[in-house]
């Protein structure tokens, strides 16, 4: 273990720079345009594996490949086996003048490195792929056997991903999954998330008028598409904020008293928060801490709108359509499916004549809860201990990890969150950051979790 | 007038090259980088009224440039003065990929000439150029006095004609203004426009989050400004299509029992009328028809809706803003600077809290309504009839031509409005276009006008 820890000490800025490179592919899976870069930030990781003296394979799907790779020579026959999922894909970096430097230009400074994917997820993803290679270059070997899963299509909804998982389960079989596309809790206050939010994900697009119409010689008698959009997403909420959907809530797994006294515990200022994204109040489900929001309870969310003129000035038209981007993220034990079908009716049986509604449904994955108590925990909750100097809280967490459910689902292993992000990284948004010392820290926590694994887990 | 006529048939197809040169200036006032277009389509107007012969003069204002000229010879003393109004800007061209040709490469095909501003309202305009010009040319003088004012800022409001008009009442003098920015009724179905409906315009924009957030990590916590702005659209109509702006209906002038019987005499058919513009039933306010919903009853349009993600695929953000571009049709009566304020204080009111609304206010005209039965009415009548080889109809419209309401009230002048172009010709849409039959016999009705005027109004 020491020769590893000096070993990664000593290559701190070959790790860095390794990091810049990948940055430095756009590898933005949602647009076609990028699809030979999504190919090449997937050739660039498998390389990285391949130099670390991994079996390597660039696995074609339907859609943007996965990077498979394994090492399976531990000494000891009972030496656990670990599932290591990230993704090499990114979101899309509009909007691109809010950002300082180039989304897709790497750079260091204030003690971070500025770029999409610089923590979600080529930076948390890459601590994993840098570890396992200081232990196999310093040492020549490692304490436990390691699969690597690094898929394109974590941002677009994995389909891809789950079809090779379902084809593939005996080559797969582990004894535990790590992901690190979390965060901590908040600087210096590491965490283990043992619950995740779902998702379901649609486009609504209302089709009125074959094209844009006066609305002074037309307006009054044609329905304005824009309009009939608003009342429709209006309806998506009541007053108190809560979702109304008919059985959204049906089967929502509540919140225990001890999950909302954990909680409560945790530094939290309500103030700070909003302060954090620059807004006064909040607005949410009545008779819920922002936290219990966050983690615990299900949305439904607009992410964009579009319909009619945008430019400068007034232009005095009718829209011939407006759309918009929906997603719902879900708490343990909403079904996506069952709901997403529900919002389409929903929409359609309350849509006004005179306009066409498309549905369009994209991706789903139910919410996650895990044992917060195992003995991966327990080698988590210690390796972190080491390399931050602190213990980790346990935490849920908002955001949608499709993969997590899979893994469960179709290779029967449970998953260690491990996130060595912030929340205030500015994943999804311009100017995405990523610290470096949390960049190193999280490196040394995953080479001392192999450790732990192979002590406490065999 | 027969040598005014014959000149006119003689000079079809240089009148025709000249609206062509006209169309291919992009003359958008409302984009700021087609500013020098917008002057050279001013220059152009004015040398063509000075090459007829008329002083001209290109009047700077603090935005585009007014075109005035002027021919005031009659022989006879009490010969009527006529104002000519136009405007030689034009909307902008977008959604681009929907032209067949391009918006301002002007095409002649089927009968029509296609091209942004073919109908609204270069080639109508210019209807009144060119029939000037033909009494000019081919007789040395006019049985009229004529003042042209054209201007380059009606799409964006007329703000700065406004202040040409006022400052120049004596200059501007007139017995009646004509005006052709309207529509027949129908194909061989003239029309003269009594009543145009008034307007008020502003965008709202919702600040959120000071940049888009991961909408899983904030989402349920943090006001969705999107949410928030459809919530308030939803707002502005009721279920039965009455538009809910606190005060909205009080200073509105019904229709008559003879204007309802009237404009239910004109042919119509509701299903041809949906079929063209593509959709299978209408949503409008309850109690009145599609004439009366479009010409004599007030609206609320939504032109415009802008927030978060409009790219391909999803992207789950809750977005920094959103907004929305809203315009109001009135009728007479109703007062737009009350009305907007009425509206800015109503959506205010029920805002969401965690976002901050942003309200500009963009231009506003009253509606309009004029007597059916003056002897410029009688004239002009007569005029279309003898052109157009068919009496036309006496309607209302539900555009709105700001100037009209302020020629009234600075000058002092009653308006003809004389429609050569057809509703069907896409303004304000893609594939504008004029129907080349129209254009001429506009023209020759013009230069009968002239005459009329002279004999009957004097």
């Amino acid at each position: 273990m020491q020769t590893v820890v000096q070993y990664l000490q000593a290559h701190q800025s070959d790790a860095l720079e390794t990091l810049k490179a990948l940055l430095r592919i756009p590898s933005v899976s949602a647009i076609t345009v990028h699809k030979p870069d999504v190919r090449r930030a997937a050739e660039f990781v498998r390389d990285q594996l391949a130099s670390a003296n991994l079996t390597t394979e660039l696995v074609e799907t339907a859609g943007h490949p996965i990077v498979y790779a394994e090492w399976l020579k531990a000494e000891k026959p009972n030496a656990p086996t670990v599932l290591i999922y990230g993704h090499y894909d990114v979101q899309p970096p509009d909007p691109l003048d809010k950002w300082v430097t180039p989304a897709f230009e790497p750079d260091v400074r204030d003690g971070c490195i500025w770029a999409r994917g610089a923590t979600d997820d080529k930076g948390q993803m890459l601590t994993h792929v840098l570890s396992v290679a200081a232990w196999l270059k310093a040492t020549g070997k490692l304490p436990i056997n390691v699969k690597f899963v690094i898929e394109g299509e974590e941002e677009v909804g994995s389909n891809n991903l789950d079809v090779f998982l379902a084809a593939n389960r005996e080559k797969l079989r582990s004894d535990i999954a790590v992901i690190s596309d979390t965060s901590q809790y908040a600087p210096n206050i590491p965490a283990i998330t043992y619950g995740l939010r779902g998702i379901l994900a649609c486009e609504v697009r209302l089709i009125g008028p074959k094209q844009d119409l006066h609305s002074g010689i037309f307006g009054g008698a044609i329905t304005n598409p824009a309009t009939a959009l608003a009342r429709l997403i209006a309806s998506l909420h009541d007053a108190n904020g809560r979702v109304e959907i008919p059985g959204f809530y049906d089967d929502v797994k509540p919140l225990t008293d001890t999950e909302r006294s954990g909680f409560a515990a945790l530094p939290f200022n309500e103030r700070d928060f909003l302060a954090s994204v620059g807004v006064e109040s909040s607005w949410g489900e009545t008779g819920f801490t922002s936290t219990e929001r966050r983690w615990a309870r299900p949305t439904c969310e607009i992410n964009g709108l579009t319909s009619g003129y945008q430019g400068e000035g007034p232009k005095t038209i009718i829209p011939s359509w407006a759309s918009a981007k929906i997603t719902c993220r879900l708490v343990p034990n909403q079904d996506p499916h069952k709901l997403t079908k529900s919002l389409g009716q929903f929409l359609q049986k309350q849509l006004l004549p005179g306009c066409r509604l498309e549905f369009v449904e994209s991706h789903g994955c139910p919410g996650f809860i895990a044992d917060a108590n195992s003995p991966f925990m327990d080698a988590a909750r210690s390796a972190i201990q080491e390399a931050f100097g602190t213990k980790p809280v346990m935490i849920r967490e908002g955001g949608s990890i499709p993969v997590v459910g899979t893994l469960k689902e179709l290779l029967g292993v449970d998953t260690l969150l491990l996130g060595w992000g912030q929340n205030t990284d500015n994943l999804h948004s311009p100017n995405e950051h990523f610290a470096v010392a949390d960049f190193h820290r999280g490196t040394l926590a995953s080479a001392m979790l192999w450790q732990r694994i192979a002590d406490r887990c065999a």
